[in-house]
């Protein structure tokens, strides 16, 4: 086996890049620009030319290196196809075929956001644990599920995609996805806004959230101030989400649940409030499961390419 | 590799045997009692002796034995230990271990609903696919779940346990499993019961299923007969099953669903009341998702268990 790899992260504005050794311990970590123009034809020989840059300029024999993972915001088959990626411009694209050709080493490619479980597994909440769900809170709600070690990716490439669980039969405003009534729709940052209008429209008494521009971490900020209304917005959150992760437990019963995305800024505090529901309606034998949050923040997805080819 | 193997599966009260070529065609199939007295110390030796005996009769030579899958009634470990199984009156027990020493054979076990889930996959409604959510509609809602070919048993034995998803915040009370609102309480055989009676109650015009004892079949022996509550009661059952499903479809993205268990005698209706809410339900890239009927009724277990060793 090689001594390194390479972790990549191909956003829709630059490409996280990360040279690792096997150990996963980071040597080196940079970013690139992504040029999406002409349907983001330069985005992979970018991505290639800096690889072999960096190859030469630490004077890797190719011997040494078992490989290079890429994450992208889109879904990617087993085989490494993306049949659309719409951030990047993207139609159909090899990527495995593509860069094993401008790069001659070994190539894996995953879906971002799966990616990113990966990478949280191996180095951070979820470090020890080999079966979890990753849940990402952040504009939206994303999740990556990890079985056995493996990311799980799906028949069409929709595996993790938790946010858009149908939870709430009243909400009558469609999600980005086209449904009504999504997780997404209460449990993300936006979600979280949404819950912090309707619960300040009817109360009477005073709250911190009066003073402070309305957001996700307004409302945890103002709940560790012990601000009443700001607690019950906490409170609904936490039964929304605690809820459907005791759901998703139901199908494939995972030891860690692990909580990312900017929500999670907010610590151990968010924990409470979803462990608490999801306690109150996970069958008795996944109650076991344990919460933790994500560690690695915007590196996860390097992270996790690397771990691909390992 | 050999040409036979043996799938077993152990229940409560007997134990299906079958003898398979490798390529899933049962040579044989018999029973045995299951002696659950001593805590049930009898009964893997006589599942070994019963199989030494074929071996025997059959005069197959070990090495064209591929071995020996055993499904049973409670969480299995991936060695091939089990805990506890309250329906065989069994503490913790080795099987691979017991078995192997007994028959000289390879021998794998797994969950007898996941191990069915496999069989339905093998020769059953899921035939061409690899990834698979089997939903049993029997007494209980149990389940089952692969992924690429492989049976998900989860961290706890507790993956597929789909009839204990939270569905219904209204339902006071409790499930077998202790808590409230469970799948099971409305989608099984028993929840259809719950949901006739339930419309029986405000029902004020006339119906076939006053004059029928109350029972899902007769919920759906009705339907086909245009009966206009049973109707009713079949949309409600298909709206929590399929909103249910479009949840576990965000998980996992399987390929496809299919419906067993005593219900799915109802036959092809069954499937258009799940599906269409399903499609009202679930994500868009899951609403690809096939629906089938299950075929192997209760040959499912040694079909799947066979195929676990291949």
């Amino acid at each position: 086996m090689g001594k390194y790899c390479f972790g990549i992260d191909v956003g829709g504005t630059t490409v996280k890049c990360g040279l690792f050794t096997t150990e996963g311990e980071a040597v080196e970590k940079w970013e690139i620009p992504t040029r999406t123009e002409e349907n983001g034809k330069n985005i992979l020989p970018d991505v290639a030319a800096s690889i072999n840059e960096k190859v030469k300029e630490k004077h890797l024999d190719p011997s040494q290196i078992e490989g290079v993972g890429i994450g992208v915001p889109g879904p990617v088959s087993e085989e490494g196809e993306v049949p659309v990626a719409v951030n990047l411009h993207w139609g159909r694209v090899h990527i495995v075929k593509e860069m094993e050709a401008m790069t001659g080493l070994k190539v894996k490619a995953g879906n971002d956001a799966n990616v990113a479980a990966l990478g949280e597994l191996w180095k951070g909440g979820g470090v020890g644990y080999h079966n979890m769900i990753l849940v990402t809170l952040g504009t939206g709600v994303g999740g990556g599920i990890i079985v056995n070690d493996k990311i799980i990716a799906g028949s069409h490439g929709a595996a993790g995609e938790i946010g858009h669980a149908h939870v709430d039969d009243s909400i009558k405003d469609p999600c980005n996805c086209g449904n009504c009534g999504c997780l997404e729709q209460v449990a993300s940052a936006t979600g979280i806004v949404r819950l912090a209008k309707e619960e300040l429209a009817a109360w009477k008494r005073d709250t911190l959230l009066k003073n402070r521009p309305l957001s996700a971490k307004a409302v945890f900020d103002s709940v560790k101030e012990g601000d009443e209304l700001s607690i019950r917005i906490a409170e609904r959150f936490g039964r929304y989400l605690g809820k459907a992760l005791a759901v998703y437990a139901c199908v494939t019963d995972p030891e860690v649940f692990v909580i990312g995305g900017g929500v999670s800024k907010a610590g151990p505090i968010l924990l409470t409030f979803i462990e608490k529901y999801y306690q109150e309606y996970a069958f008795p034998t996944c109650r076991q499961a344990a919460f933790a949050l994500a560690t690695l923040g915007n590196d996860a997805g390097i992270y996790g390419a690397a771990k691909m080819v390992l």
